[in-house]
């Protein structure tokens, strides 16, 4: 018996609603920099203060101690897919990302464009990571390879020297069991595409055909001459969160990455309006519809990686504002976390614990009257690893029964 | 390795005493419907209060974050048997509440009266709930059948419309992969047993009877003239408190299922007179002769159930008030903490951390001057799985040797 049995054998629906307002990169470190304070306990918060003064509050490790999550990692330990075993390919989470609807049966690829040599060697790896506007001229000399040997090859541009290929069969099926064709290194030629078993074979050759297709078309397009692709991946089957936890859930997010996963997950996509006001407003109008909302913040996470201290705090304190929205209408059970931290002072993800509040009838409030990183150190929660948010979720909704007699 | 071979491997006897005082239920949460204080923040503590001064104290998880265990599942983490991997079936565990002594070899199930309308099917999968008079009287029916094909079959009258029956062979081995005869809905028929491997088989052929022999001395006791049969299982296999820690172990608890799990882990029962004063005071007789007490105390789990806020409070008042007999007598280490919580506003058992305390030379004295849930959250121990507790208590007792050179 494992925590997904426990939580397989005990769930049960009710008519309670829970809302998980996710933050992205929430989390912060004190720096010299910032007048050693985090954004958190910087900003004017009173609504969320006074939030967690009624609340259980503590820490959310989002995968292990040390360990920086990326944004597909960090968000599936929230929804409670354990993110050691659950995977999501980097070529599926890329296509994700940039908005593209990845279907079943379908494979994905990461893809850069790089620098070869007149010996057909990678000269560059990035190709002097050039802009995204060449990177989209480039992707539409590709795109003139529509289909090879019946399979169809989607390409879809993304930021930077970056790329997705995509391909789809309707009548073959195609494995993802292929190695990366990046080399890793400069001075060395792309790899050749190998598959495991037969359907990835199949690929394997299609890719190799794609590739020498490709470089055709990019011979005179230095420092942009050639491609590598990495991380084959087909969507991953996980269960629904209806099929896991007996929950009609929707999200209420904005950016295509956070879309793409809620969707794999069987979400519903709700339209994500720009302001936070508004993504509130949007749980009021179809609060009665779904028992879960999953509402995405993306400015904090945005600020973080810019290291722009004012524009985190600016984002948390909008926040802040337009809470009350939630609570004039206040679910079941709320919970206000982030996925991952992302310190101004590091300009990017980290490992540290994100600060996370549950309010419900039966959360058990705790002392703590402030919502900041080094408060929730002493909160009724305790440190514990994102996995188990849901669970907690569920029991403050009461839609767990007791486990063992 | 894991936590259990690390035990195993370092573990060695020496003339301490461990004491764990388990207050059933024990922990709680703040409700406005009884001012914002926990049972523990309300009442009168001096001499916990002391004891928490000069002890490590935290806050156990009774089985990971948001999961409500039962009482089995509670107990056998706080003894170190992880409740995960450690399961005692519902049909031995129903026996062992009712007092009934399982031996080795014996298959036990729940079972409860149902009622069956002239198509055989099942109209009331409780019997209209009748009440447990009449429940003794239909078994004193069944009692009637005292062997099938040289099985021999024990039944024991329960609360409500529940019973258990026992099935014991001295000559054939029984097994229980033997399927639920409870369809589960009403309006279907009872299923019948089937087995899943020979031993289970056999014994399948013998339920099938008994349910048919059972239902023609009922035919005429409608509403409960029928009978469901569910979660056959036999007495688990779990290597005794001596073996796993080297303890020569015992129980002071006065209600048969915790009796009864003390019995299954190998500990000795001790009379277990009516107050906490007396439970008390049978360790400070019997605190020669074994190793380790488990000392029960089931008020705090059964004014949590009721609802019952001031019960919950003179319970602890009562357990504070006896523990000078304890101390007196001070044991190396001394534990008190519960098996789960059971907040009064929520009348039932629920997944909240238990606040713990560990006294001894060498726990670690913290900061946290008071007992209760919220105090703990800034002790020493911090928050963790009770399944650790019990090397917790052996580390204090100098009983485990150094993990690797």
């Amino acid at each position: 018996m494992n925590y997904d049995q426990i939580i397989a054998n005990t769930v049960k629906k009710n008519n309670s609603t829970i809302v998980l307002v996710v933050m992205d990169g929430l989390g912060d470190i004190r720096s010299p920099k910032f007048e050693n304070k985090t954004p958190l306990e910087y900003a004017k918060t009173p609504n969320l203060d006074k939030l967690a003064a009624a609340s259980a509050v503590g820490r959310c490790i989002p995968i292990l101690p040390g360990i920086t999550p990326g944004s597909g990692p960090g968000h599936l330990s929230l929804f409670g897919y354990d993110p050691l075993t659950c995977t999501i390919g980097r070529g599926v989470l890329e296509a994700i990302g940039l908005g593209f609807e990845i279907k079943p049966g379908d494979i994905a690829a990461r893809c850069n464009f790089a620098s070869m040599d007149e010996n057909g060697l990678i000269s560059d790896r990035r190709a002097g990571r050039i802009p995204t506007e060449t990177t989209v001229e480039l992707c539409n000399l590709l795109k003139e390879i529509q289909e090879i040997d019946g399979v169809e090859i989607i390409i879809e541009p993304g930021k930077g020297h970056r790329f997705v290929t995509v391909f789809r069969s309707k009548k073959k099926e195609l494995g993802a069991f292929i190695n990366d064709t990046d080399p890793f290194r400069e001075g060395k030629a792309p790899l050749e595409a190998k598959g495991q078993n037969p359907p990835s074979q199949f690929l394997a050759g299609i890719v190799n055909k794609f590739i020498k297709e490709g470089h055709k078309r990019l011979k005179d397009k230095k420092p942009a001459n050639a491609f590598l692709m990495r991380g084959f991946s087909a969507k991953p089957k996980v269960p629904s969160m209806r099929d896991k936890y007996l929950l009609e859930s929707a999200a209420i997010a904005s950016y295509p990455m956070y879309r793409g996963i809620a969707s794999l997950l069987g979400m519903h996509l709700l339209p994500a309006p720009d302001s936070i006001e508004n993504l509130f407003q949007t749980y009021v109008k179809y609060r009665q519809k779904y028992d879960f909302f999953f509402i995405h913040i993306k400015g904090t996470d945005q600020a973080g990686e810019d290291g722009d201290f004012e524009s985190k705090v600016s984002c948390i304190e909008k926040v802040d504002q337009a809470l009350p929205i939630l609570l004039e209408h206040k679910p079941e059970v709320l919970a206000i976390t982030g996925d991952h931290s992302s310190p101004c002072a590091m300009r990017s993800h980290s490992w540290h614990p994100v600060p996370v509040l549950i309010h419900s009838q039966f959360c058990g409030v705790d002392d703590v009257q402030v919502f900041h990183e080094n408060a929730c150190n002493t909160g009724g929660l305790g440190f514990f690893e994102s996995k188990y948010l849901m669970g907690l979720l569920l029991s403050n909704a009461k839609r767990l029964d007791k486990f063992g007699a």
